[in-house]
């Protein structure tokens, strides 16, 4: 085991660059954290003596030498990430640099219970150490997504309205009863922003990664960090009113753009609109399946089908005016859209972007892009990987 | 003039904490920073020597004897602190420790023109220093808070609406007239944020300042730090929508909490009222001034009337509608409601507050506390201040 405790700071801020960066050369390394020539090359050379960092891979050359590139160790341990989902269970082994050594997706229902879905977890894991001949005890840190509210500190969730009876279950000392590593669990979207901001090298300071499945959350990435608030519950959007004179939400509220535009609400107004005759297209789906899934709209829709636009128009324009709300009052960069709805399609996304630059301030959007999370797959292991890393490794002694 | 260049990141670090505890004994120092013995001691020994910091003040003691406190040294020069409002103009100079050395507030029409405010400015600026034997060579940095939004880095508004012509006035260029010092400009919201930060010692990492006036700004501390977002418009809360079917804005849209719960929007509620017979105190005010200001609202409010009441409680909703959006985004501990509006009484902090709790999730309001701005007469000039002390002193090299 790795003790993160003997770093000294200068260690650790150059551990920080060659981790978002993925690689740098000495000298850029030494440039990118405004360090004397010599205190720089102290601690490079403390840290490749506790084989912490690696030479290896080069540079594409700009003329002259190609210089090597300093990376993090391979040799130093390996990272465990779990992202579950309300329907699904990721699995993942990472090198230190995020490189995937092994993945595995499978479908799971998260009302089995907590210790049945972590059992399968584990098993997962011990048979992807054993095909890679990984010991427990390399295992550096562990990092785990939910798809709830989470305490941070703690680990615990904070009831979990779409994981009914986990607020009893400690994460941490199921895992800790085969690991030592320390485990890390976060809600799913502060995950997946989190996966984001690392796959986009940490350039974007403040941007917003919106989840839209059976609910609606979002992750904040601010002055460069996932942002938390006070309670952990921050990004909780899907309970902003768009509407006050709109449907009752199971919280008790009118209007919440939950109730209006999340997946549910949006497989409602389809099988409504085939109800009422509105798309031959839905009712022959409808009729074939006996229900209708926010999938089949996103079909019809494609396929052209009027009605099912309307309602995909609608959906998007009301994600859309919740999002005007945060932009006024955010200024982000960038938000990217994610989560099994975010896949109805072209027409979704464009309803989102026209409804938030129509109602928000023309200052706060003049350098906004809205667009689909980038490389979604694994967006939720990443960031899993990611916060093991920060969490573990580069955090200093005051966060551990 | 300092040269601030040659602070190492060790005494930077000491003159902050020093700055925002307000003063510290050598061990406590040295404790807040986690330095060694040595390094804190070579560090404080250091900025002795420069008269960066003096010996000075006596803490109550808890037994033995009586530490000495380290300080800021008044003698390194002074602040100038200048906050503009739509009808005032404050100008004050203070120490390095934030003691108000002197303090003028004046009533001021910004529709004069930028040119003859800063000329008053100046006057006022001018005066101060006189009575005090201070030198412009004195003036370290200078702050300036105006009511608009404000581009950060070239100190330069951005179609203020409230401010027409003053997008084309550089202050800067016309304090570097007089001064040497930097000259850093901010809106007036983050300004009173900034100012509340320091009031507190910064022991509140994210909390937000509401200014209610003619319009509704929202000032943002995030991580402890003022939050400006991507282009310099965050906290624009006055175009966030709380009815969409509610009267049209003068931005094109329609519902913004700024159109229905602003000082002009709530003086035409009270006129309607006054006009239509549903109050006679109301309509006795305004048959003798002509108008109807938010003023006159409370006092008719805190006298009972039901109709101001009623007013005062539906401005309170709205705006409450919208921090409950705000509030299940940024899960703040704490809202200050500042600005003059918030003058109307008590009944209008209960109405938002009650809105609050009512639209937001149980799990973000759990600590949540909503209350006035702390000591609100010299928010603006110590948060110009404290944004003087910060980007002048404590900011590293690369932040300028």
């Amino acid at each position: 085991m790795v003790d993160w405790h003997h770093l000294s700071d200068g260690e650790r801020a150059l551990l920080e660059r060659l981790f978002w960066t993925g690689g740098l050369s000495r000298g850029d390394l030494a440039a990118s954290v405004d360090f004397s020539k010599s205190k720089a090359n102290m601690a490079i050379a403390s840290l490749l003596g506790r084989e912490l960092i690696e030479e290896g891979g080069v540079q594409p050359s700009t003329g002259g030498r190609r210089p090597e590139l300093l990376r993090l160790s391979h040799g130093m341990g390996v990272l465990a990430a779990i992202d579950i989902g309300a329907t699904s269970i990721d699995v993942a082994l990472l090198a230190p640099d995020m490189t995937l050594i092994d993945h595995r997706s499978e479908a799971a229902d998260v009302h089995a219970g907590a210790p049945l879905v972590f059992a399968r977890v584990r098993n997962l894991l011990r048979q992807m150490r054993e095909r890679h001949d990984i010991a427990a005890g390399r295992v550096l840190g562990i990092g785990v997504g939910v798809p709830g509210p989470v305490a941070f500190d703690s680990g615990m969730l904070v009831n979990p309205p779409l994981l009914p009876g986990w607020e009893t279950f400690s994460i941490r000392d199921c895992l800790a009863e085969e690991y030592a590593a320390p485990v890390f669990v976060d809600n799913d979207v502060n995950i997946m922003a989190l996966g984001t901001h690392w796959r986009l090298r940490g350039q974007l300071r403040n941007f917003l990664v919106i989840k839209i499945g059976t609910g609606i959350g979002c992750g904040i990435i601010c002055h460069g960090a996932v942002y938390r608030g006070t309670d952990g519950s921050a990004g909780d959007v899907g309970h902003i009113c768009v509407d006050p004179h709109g449907p009752l939400c199971h919280c008790g509220n009118a209007g919440c753009v939950e109730a209006m535009a999340a997946g549910p609400a949006i497989a409602r107004m389809a099988e409504a609109a085939a109800h009422a005759g509105e798309s031959a297209l839905l009712k022959e789906l409808l009729d074939r399946n006996g229900v209708l899934s926010p999938m089949d709209l996103g079909n019809a829709s494609r396929a052209g089908d009027a009605a099912a636009n309307a309602i995909v128009q609608q959906a998007g324009g009301w994600i859309g005016r919740m999002l005007a709300a945060v932009v006024n009052f955010f200024n982000p960069s960038h938000i990217f859209i994610g989560g099994g709805v975010a896949k109805v399609g072209p027409l979704f996304l464009a309803s989102i972007r026209q409804s938030v630059y129509q109602r928000s301030l023309a200052l706060s959007t003049r350098h906004l892009d809205i667009q689909y999370v980038p490389q979604v797959e694994s967006a939720g292991v990443i960031g899993a990987g990611v916060m093991a890393v920060q969490e573990t490794m580069l955090a200093g002694p005051e966060r551990r």
